[in-house]
């Protein structure tokens, strides 16, 4: 039996969402229906005013808040670091180690060889605006496909500006046993062990 | 670090739905950013019209759809079956089967004696201004406490009309090797066993 046109429309709208996929998007379509209209109004207006309320810096790519960008205020951070990663979720996760003061850099897009995305998603001009005073450009990428030929492309291009461009270095999680540490990062903590 | 507010409030309602924690509603959110305003807005109109659009049948509880209920219009269905369910999703993957030509009648809520939700919330009301001319009951609850409970309750409810309660059988699951069954139920297969 088909659902009603309008649950079919909701249903695929929600499988937009990562990860859902039609399963799922049906259970939360009927959960959704029994929900106090005040909670959908919620969840509607807070979806709605989305594009208004969570821009990202022109500059730097970081989330904008109610008072603008926190990071690109002049003084509030150490110009000589730049910081280089994919999203701004990434922003937040490394600003909760506590252990970088510098600036962020949010790059609009990875270089993808298998989905032909080019040097053009880079944005390149964007970065090179904002290297004025940078020592050191740490490089904070995945290590995918795309992560790796971003980096080695961002290491050709900085180091030729007189940059020195680092990574963050791959190995064992903490905590975490031998054993449950799959083939690929087990590798990279032997290629990049250190004396201690 | 903290998100900015209006962040916070999309995670916050997106941890509504169904199964989604913290974690993956941050990642909902985080990539509703990258969406284009088309998409986001489409999403937000379409929970908005939950309301409106997806109501369910005063008399059945059933979704109702563009043309009203598809099941309470005399001579549409065998008068003399009624299958009593516990949320509109069920009809439709009872209706998937094409094993039932009856009406429906979803309760508005499970008896939970852990919760303390008591017979108020079945409506029996409801479910009694239904009864002329029924002369089979079908419980498709679930196994739960829950499910269990109201079934047992109903049972005598109905019994007492005349009327007779049937169970859906439960069992193993078909195609399911008999090791992959947890034990509550093979015990149910067991003592549910046939000749055949």
């Amino acid at each position: 039996m088909q659902y009603p046109k309008f649950l079919r429309q909701l249903i695929d709208a929600l499988t937009a969402l990562p990860g859902v996929g039609p399963r799922t998007a049906e259970r939360f379509a009927f959960r959704m229906l029994e929900w106090p209209e005040g909670r959908i109004e919620e969840l509607a207006q807070v979806v709605a005013a989305i594009p208004d309320k969570l821009g990202t810096c022109e500059t730097c790519g970081c989330l904008l808040d109610e008072n603008g960008c926190r990071f690109c205020p002049i003084d509030a951070r150490d110009p000589r670091l730049l910081c280089v990663v994919a999203s701004p979720k990434d922003v937040f996760a490394i600003e909760g180690t506590g252990e970088f003061r510098g600036r962020y850099h949010v790059l609009s897009g990875l270089l993808s060889p298998i989905e032909g995305r080019g040097v053009e998603v880079l944005h390149l001009g964007r970065l090179k605006n904002r290297l004025g005073g940078v020592e050191e450009a740490i490089i904070a990428l995945d290590s995918t496909v795309e992560g790796d030929a971003t980096a080695l492309y961002l290491k050709r291009e900085l180091e030729s500006m007189d940059i020195a461009v680092s990574r963050l270095a791959f190995g064992l999680p903490m905590g975490s046993p031998l054993d449950y540490v799959d083939g690929g990062t087990l590798a990279r903590a032997f290629s990049g062990r250190n004396t201690f």
